[in-house]
């Protein structure tokens, strides 16, 4: 199952999931003042951090909203920055956080399993419910999802924090995901439907790992949005058993560096420095 | 404002609103058999729909699912549908659920608001909170949002039923709403921030119009859904005060006809007959 390749990655080449949340603001001079689309310098610049990543990263996590924002440009951008992530081999994570009824979540698993956008995991929105996830079940040997449970924004707690029978809504949806990955569970213990737990919070943080034992979690909010590895401890305290995301932290990396070396390398060096970080606690 | 021009057009033309959720099985020999792409030919279905129900639609809704699916190709059917129908001078409501954390939203916003797929409302998840939807606030003099409160599928309850000290989640999020649209209130007494309603949970509807007072709705499910006019009349009981979508039941409605007559003249009796049953209850 991939979710077993996930978790591999992640022990063999360290938790750190590479955010190609990509803005033209990123780039370095020499791909920026290039005369072509913006779509084109982006996916040349996601291009070389692959490159300079794929043996230290565990995955790839690609946020469509950076693409979608430049029309059609961007959108072949997307699908040419995953096509290319996986043709070299890694596991790449579509963070597209889609949710409809089912008819609707059928086509959504069909544009993002299949065809020019196919990723590996996708990540999915449930406050619809079971049937917002229940048709990307088919699935499930091949391909992998992250439900949204706690998120790393200052609001999150607007509705996933109100009180239902003494237990937060985010317990409610950790528990119910808990459940519905259970027929899909991998060799190495964790299911296909992983969750998406913001590092932001992490008194939460520790009480989500013991309501979901068998959910592997996609955690933003390293670096940029103020989570540090120490926040980490309590969900990674049995190993890895989860991937954590840093975007602009990690592709920003070269900013303020003379660019006497190739600008990868800022965002390599950077990349190494979380993992070491990540593993320094962890291990 | 933009919510006042859709609030007149679903007093004057109905408050019907198509549903472009077009799939190639709905489409007619005539265009099916075309040796074009499936999303040319998706396309031309579309231009033909609204030219047949633009004096009777008060806007449009388009499922970006439909057209994900088909990748690249879909897209730009996508994009193309929406223009046609913007530039004919009908609103468009991109339904595309997006919710993220405000720097992501901050550039769904840019996406769905300018540039190619540039749409007059989009729809939102606003399960992260606020911060989801404010980005959006700065357009919501030309554009406006409709935020997911009670949804029309099987399983809607799983979160948003759980009882709140009391209340469901969705009445929960009904408040909220309200709330965060009063600073964007139009001459016609709604605000820009409109409310995604079921027509499924017709108990539910009754609750919620008392809830959001100043929220106008959009209201999926009627026909292929299993809504009935008579369902809405406890939202529309003060005049209409949101629009209601049928999709399948409409683009669908020449099946079985012989093709004497142009497939989009069937488009078009289904949905003046959707209108006139939803006229019967509301006046």
């Amino acid at each position: 199952m991939l979710i077993d390749r996930l978790y591999l990655a992640a022990q063999e080449k360290g938790p750190v999931c590479v955010g190609l949340d990509t803005q033209l603001s990123f780039l370095p001079a020499c791909i920026l003042e290039k005369n072509e689309t913006a779509g084109e310098r982006i996916y040349e610049f996601n291009r070389l951090v692959i490159d300079a990543t794929l043996d230290i990263a565990s995955c790839y996590k690609i946020q469509i909203a950076c693409y979608e924002a430049l029309g059609l440009d961007g959108m072949r951008a997307y699908a040419a920055s995953v096509r290319y992530a996986r043709e070299r081999g890694a596991v790449v994570i579509a963070d597209v956080k889609r949710g409809d009824i089912s008819s609707t979540a059928t086509l959504y698993a069909k544009g993002h399993f299949t065809g020019d956008f196919e990723a590996d995991f996708m990540t999915i929105n449930a406050y619809m419910g079971e049937d917002a996830v229940s048709p990307y079940y088919p699935y499930m040997q091949e391909k992998g999802l992250f439900i949204l449970v706690k998120t790393s924004n200052a609001s999150s707690g607007d509705i996933q924090d109100l009180s239902v029978h003494g237990e937060p809504v985010y317990a409610r949806m950790a528990r119910l995901l808990e459940k519905w990955g259970r027929p899909y569970t991998g060799a190495c213990g964790f299911s296909s439907l992983g969750a998406v737990v913001g590092l932001t919070y992490p008194e939460e943080i520790a009480s989500l790992r013991a309501l979901m034992p068998h959910t592997f979690c996609l955690v933003p909010g390293y670096g940029a949005q103020g989570g540090t590895a120490q926040d980490l401890a309590p969900l990674f305290k049995n190993g890895v058993c989860g991937v954590v995301n840093s975007s602009r932290a990690l592709l920003t990396a070269h900013k303020g560096h003379t660019e006497e070396y190739d600008f990868s390398q800022h965002v390599r060096a950077a990349t190494i420095a979380m993992r070491d970080e990540i593993r320094a606690i962890i291990r």
